[in-house]
């Protein structure tokens, strides 16, 4: 990959005594944490930059992408969330921060489109607000590593409807396909939300435009939200997928883990729901147990 | 630097698999530049945020940073340039694409404030336009690496006032301290300007704040910009640097090459002018040979 063969001992060498010149502005750094960061950074930075050989036309190009990315992004289109998801450092540092425990249920990526203020519903309520999509039963468990139920968990759930959308991609203040509930006595959880299907990333903008010269898909694989929350738990950001999904590992943003693919078993028109409420076409439902490991909320 | 010894084998495994993973998304490129470039970046992306087992809190502090970045950058003010300038990443892609040649002048960074259309100047005449300062007479030659004078190259130029600013940070249309020229027949050249103070970056926005954690100054080493062009030679973007100056070394962008600093000799008041201007303070004068190396213009 590098090219740094072909370069001239003097020229490696004139490169090497800027990056050590870089490194030293950081010595009057008073914060430890800081100064290995922007140390590390300029490393980086620096070998990336001296391994492609980079051009002055490409640094062009990285200042003007990184321009149009920093315009387009607002309250609610967010291009560097974008990027470092579709880089895969979004997954890399969800994988760092947040190591296998146990049976510890698996993190992945947070996404851009959580909001603060989800409607509560419910135990066994409707999350879909209205969103189209076909109607899927979720219902499972809360527990800690050691196996106890744990009552009274949080548990956030949002997502996309059947057109690709979160309700705040229709408009900042709606509020649909997203909502927040909590764990029985004995830990168990269910709700109506609606079957996953793939959707893609918002692709009319400069990362978009990386993603297909670059040859890939936008596309997310299905998927649905969650973030629950109990005292003395890990905080657990993390989505289900279901089975046979036709992006599911191509997933633009990496976030696919085997442990969190769950079999969504689709069931015919006319077939009773747990709950007795009348649907008219098919709907789906999926158990997913959730095992939250011990730390800070 | 890097705390990747205490990390499990196991929790190793499955960062370096994602790195794998992401890599391969690449597959697919038609474009063999591109697809090495992105590659590079990727392993580089992630090699950083391992290295410094990067927070989540972190990682939202880089997004919150990239996008006030953006939010700022507008037609005069260039915050990813900056920020590029200030890790020693531009200063490094102009030595990996102006490698030395025999006596060829060397190269620093361009910066934000050339701009396409300054003003023509007679040779001898004065490109400050009534910016303030003292008065500089700058003149040397320009010839190739074999010797030859080069005739009819030219010369654009641009500097901060005495007050630090240029004239696009007073308003975008205004012109001064900024022109170009011709060397003559023989390859000479001459002209008044300014004698080079030191002046800050605009640290008012994101990278300044980050200079100040980690404090470090946002002052320039005096400097007087150079574009050279000419006929079948290597373009030069160039500063020169008075010698004795009280930043050097420090420059906040890493300009600074020891061939670059000159001696500008300080003129008591009264002293006659090349000339024949009359001036009521002190000037300076300062003699700068440009060699151009071969290439395309």
């Amino acid at each position: 990959m590098s090219d740094a063969a072909e370069v001239s001992a003097q020229q490696q060498e004139v490169e090497a005594r800027l990056v050590d010149t870089v490194v030293a502005s950081f010595d009057a750094c008073e914060d430890p944490r800081l100064k290995q960061v922007m140390v590390s950074l300029v490393k980086h930075l620096h070998g990336f930059i001296r391994d492609v050989r980079l051009t002055e036309e490409e640094w062009g190009a990285a200042i003007e992408f990184l321009t149009k990315a920093g315009h387009i992004t607002d309250d609610v289109r967010q291009e560097f969330i974008l990027l470092s998801d579709t880089l895969g450092a979004s997954m890399q540092t969800i994988n760092i921060n947040n190591e296998a425990y146990a049976d510890a249920t698996e993190a992945t990526v947070f996404g851009p489109f959580f909001v603060e203020d989800s409607p509560a519903i419910e135990l066994g309520g409707d999350m879909a607000f209205g969103a189209p999509g076909e109607p899927c039963w979720v219902s499972g468990t809360v527990t800690s590593t050691d196996g106890k139920p744990l009552a009274g968990a949080r548990i956030e759930v949002w997502e996309a409807d059947e057109d690709g959308l979160y309700d705040v991609q229709y408009d900042a203040g709606k509020r649909a396909a997203r909502a927040h509930l909590f764990s029985d006595a004995d830990g168990a959880y269910r709700f109506w939300g609606l079957t996953p299907t793939p959707y893609p990333i918002p692709d009319d903008g400069p990362v978009g435009k990386i993603l297909t010269a670059v040859g890939r898909s936008p596309l997310r694989a299905s998927h649905l939200h969650f973030m629950v929350t109990a005292p003395e738990c890990r905080t657990l950001v993390t989505h289900i997928f279901p089975e046979g999904d036709p992006i599911g590992w191509k997933d633009t943003v990496f976030g696919v883990k085997e442990s969190l693919i769950k079999r969504f078993e689709q069931q015919p028109a006319g077939t009773p729901t747990p709950d007795g409420r009348v649907i008219e076409g098919t709907w789906s439902k999926v158990v997913f147990d959730i095992v939250l490991a011990p730390g800070d909320a």
